[in-house]
């Protein structure tokens, strides 16, 4: 049997920009187009040119893409020829080979949000898909609210999609708009519009969260025969977000029945690369990963169990629905009370330190976890911290240097100009192989900006290190983590600091304190350790 | 017709732990289980007594509940009799009326992750199951992985369910184990099994989110006829989670058909609680809220495009599904580059502030805000930040103190005792009515714990705010926040603080600088302030 052909749209650009908080430049804009297209979607839809200054600047410079980028619009208002309506014509003239019009099919919207007849909003429908594939667009209707309106006057909302095809709408995307509807219900609507005439592959599913639903919905929607899906990446969109893709194209490549009845333009190769697609765009959004995300998320193949984390050990496919390679994610067994010393030694292995069953170190460094966690520390993502932790339980720990004290002043007040500024500095006294370095740092960057007290300090330590200068040359902090949290029965300040060096090596490092910025300095000296441990020859052959 | 009962079962305490990063401490669950039985769950599974200790000390202290407090365990090891396994006797010490045993059901982990032959597993179902049930037990089934094994051996994995059931087991749970089973199949799984004569009514599901699809499939398995779900707030859990309760419970009371068909023990008054005990479970794990959470998320309401936020405005149902109210939720109007004028009215409403329409200071604070939001701030969460920066706009703040100058002094160094100790010092230059106050505290607590530079900045700012000071004393910061985002061209700091006072009021604000202490102290001052203009008198009759 031939598969079937479905057809990915995304609207992270446009629908995913409703997101509370996300606001796209029009370069993030550029960069989510080209990941995009390495993915390997159908449709990217850029945004609404002429509603939104940044969306115009990015449709005047998109380039060529595999995708068929498309201009979101609306159809034409009430009172007016489709060819002289401006906001129609600033999508047209954004010249993109594909136009996707917004329009009401639910009577009720038509009648109370737009105040225009069920006629008037009909033959605004037809004159504004006829218009646009007069002027040689691949049209597309996006029928909204169409679940609601289908249940409110079915005739009426079948009307309207059946309008946008006689005027030649490649696509009619039937909307959730409020994310009410439930998979069963989107199932059986589908199947009575098809039954009604209208062919599936003309029709696309559009759903939101608003019930955790919207992957079950668009899956119900492909099983009762529409071909066009759309979403979001990482599921943004107004609300509870669109359906997300980032779930959504891993089943539909890796899970049955849809591996072998459909075909998409996403390649296994491509799939490979969605967890990355995933964190960058939470990087360009600023955003921490959500880690229980669905395949790409970092707990996505993480076992606390310690039952499973043994299971898991023999074979993997006793508690993983697929493997995480697929996906370009991997397998975690991270440190707590619950975890028993076989999920430890693994740990140890993957930080390159092998440690023999029945090591009485083991036990040592399950209880100092146990402690320090007590305390406000977490090592289930602060690896980096929890090796050097780990070493020093094994002794394998060298002492590059001692940190004997350190002094920060933070000023603001006005400068000459009677503006107020601030300057932090530094004063760190380091022991490195016998020899005390005393060393003062200001937190001004080159262009003589204030960069706080933890840059002064950092600077001031990384001025003293003398024979390990030239190995820390290449450190940045990438991220920086803040939250309050409970060490023992106080409140406790925790830091979780991402680094990364010119190799493209990232790690991360955690410091806990009452004061911020003592946390920020134990995260750092933990971040310089680690990466002298790297890249010093220093039990080199335990990596 | 009359409905059928629906029984909810929660695992929070135990399958929620799962969840990378969470351990609840004795007193947090039963702050979890008071809440879980205001709510009106069925069952509470508290833990694995005799697995974890602090699940232990958690059933010794367990009180009256509504709900039936379970413990969970495991079927006995081959090769002794149930009355002499000893992990099973632990399960059975913690005196629940109700017992949940997991077993496998799955002919491949039977063989390989136990090692011993199908025949040795249906006997330790049996006489497990038996066992509890002749210690007056209520007691459940949990089949392993059922779904995987019934698609394997589907002869096999529906022997263990009879074998549970013939032996007095008041319900098999169905479980997902992996999370890879689709919600169709799960659908048409359920339909086979009571088709070959097991009662839905002694039936449950249990559901992982590893596609997306656990409140899907836990709907699927409804529509077929179980009638026991289990899941868990907000959707803790091993990997990507379990089903959602926090999603479910609304569902099935507020969406049809469910809300016709079934009932709960969840009462319409409970479910308006459902936010709070969300965002509660949050604060336990010391998290933030996922904003765009189904029901709970302060997102859920929130209508950013334009378009729709006019339409919400003459009626709320053109893009909601359900009135944010009935689950203890509220509708928002967040501030966006996006967002016209009349969200901005609306939203300076809420704040207590009339502006007619037409007002220049409308277009003059729209204006700010997105220079503001160019410099790195947000105030889509930030209310009462967004409160000052539109009231000075609008010629109302009132200039209650100016903040001259401080400086902060962090020192880290060996005392007395040869222990690294830290200490902070600020001094704060304020002008109070034409009074300049000088005044200095130092970061340490009562007990002589040094709290951090932000601490010692508050209390000298407090120190000498005269007349405002009795004001101020209720209030408490209760989270702190940190990310480096983008400034203009360059990374910054931007600090979002919660307070909250002794009317239980909470507030929060934001502070963007290069500098930590200094976004710190912005958005410390900005808290300041709101609460000095409510509770000063200022401007009352705008509030």
């Amino acid at each position: 049997m031939s598969k079937k052909r479905l057809y990915i749209y995304d609207t992270t650009l446009r629908d995913g920009q409703q997101t509370q908080g996300v606001q796209f430049s029009t370069a993030e804009k550029h960069r989510i187009v080209a990941a995009l297209d390495a993915l390997g979607v159908d449709y990217i839809e850029g945004g609404w040119p002429g509603a939104n200054p940044t969306d115009s600047a990015f449709f005047d410079e998109v380039g060529q893409t595999r995708a068929t980028v498309t201009a979101f619009g609306m159809t034409k208002r009430a009172g007016r020829s489709a060819a002289n309506d401006d906001v129609l014509a600033a999508v047209l003239n954004a010249g993109t080979p594909s136009v996707c019009l917004v329009g009401k099919t639910h009577e009720f919207h038509v009648t109370t949000a737009l105040g225009i007849t069920l006629e008037e909003n009909l033959e605004a429908i037809s004159s504004s898909i006829a218009h646009c594939v007069s002027q040689q667009r691949e049209t597309l209707f996006d029928a909204e609210h169409f679940f609601d309106g289908y249940k409110s006057n079915p005739g009426y909302a079948l009307g309207c999609v059946k309008a946008a095809l006689d005027n030649g709408a490649r696509w009619v995307v039937l909307c959730d708009t409020n994310g009410g509807t439930l998979p069963e219900e989107v199932g059986r609507i589908v199947r009575e519009v098809i039954a009604a005439g209208v062919p599936g592959d003309k029709l696309g599913i559009h759903t939101h969260n608003d019930t955790e639903n919207a992957v079950a919905c668009t899956l119900a929607a492909i099983d009762a025969g529409v071909r066009q899906l759309q979403g979001t990446l990482n599921g943004l969109g107004e609300r509870c977000g669109n359906a997300n893709l980032t779930t959504l194209i891993p089943t539909l490549l890796l899970k049955e029945p849809y591996a072998s009845a459909y075909e998409t333009g996403v390649s296994p190769e491509a799939v490979e690369g969605i967890t990355q697609v995933s964190r960058m765009l939470d990087e360009i959004l600023n955003r921490v990963p959500m880690r229980q995300a669905p395949y790409v998320g970092s707990s996505a193949f993480a076992h606390k169990a310690g039952l499973h984390a043994s299971a898991i050990l023999k074979d993997p496919t006793t508690y993983e629905h697929i493997d995480p390679g697929v996906v370009g994610n991997r397998r975690v067994i991270p440190m707590s009370n619950q975890a028993g010393q076989s999920n430890l030694r693994r740990r140890l292995t993957e930080a390159g330190l092998e440690v023999e069953t029945g090591d009485p170190a083991l036990g040592r460094i399950l209880e100092r976890i146990k402690a320090k966690e007590a305390e406000g520390y977490t090592y289930d993502t602060a690896q980096a911290s929890f090796e050097l932790l780990a070493r020093d339980e094994l002794g394998c720990l060298p002492e590059f240097f001692e940190v004997k004290r350190y002094r920060v002043t933070i000023e603001r007040r006005k400068n000459k100009y009677d503006q107020m500024v601030s300057l932090s500095e530094a004063v760190v006294v380091v022991k490195i192989g016998g020899e005390k370095k005393l060393s003062v740092s200001d937190s001004l960057d080159t262009d003589g900006h204030d960069r706080g007290p933890v840059n002064a300090l950092s600077k001031a330590l990384a001025k003293d290190l003398g024979p390990y200068q030239s190995v820390i040359d290449d450190m940045r902090l990438v991220d920086f983590k803040v939250r309050i949290t409970q060490g023992g029965t106080e409140a406790v300040t925790r830091v979780i600091i991402d680094s990364e060096d010119g190799s493209g090596r990232r790690w991360q490092t955690v410091g806990v304190s009452a004061n911020i910025v003592d946390a920020s300095f134990e995260a750092l000296l933990d971040a310089v350790r680690w990466k002298l441990i790297r890249d010093c020859g220093v039990a080199r052959a335990a990596q």
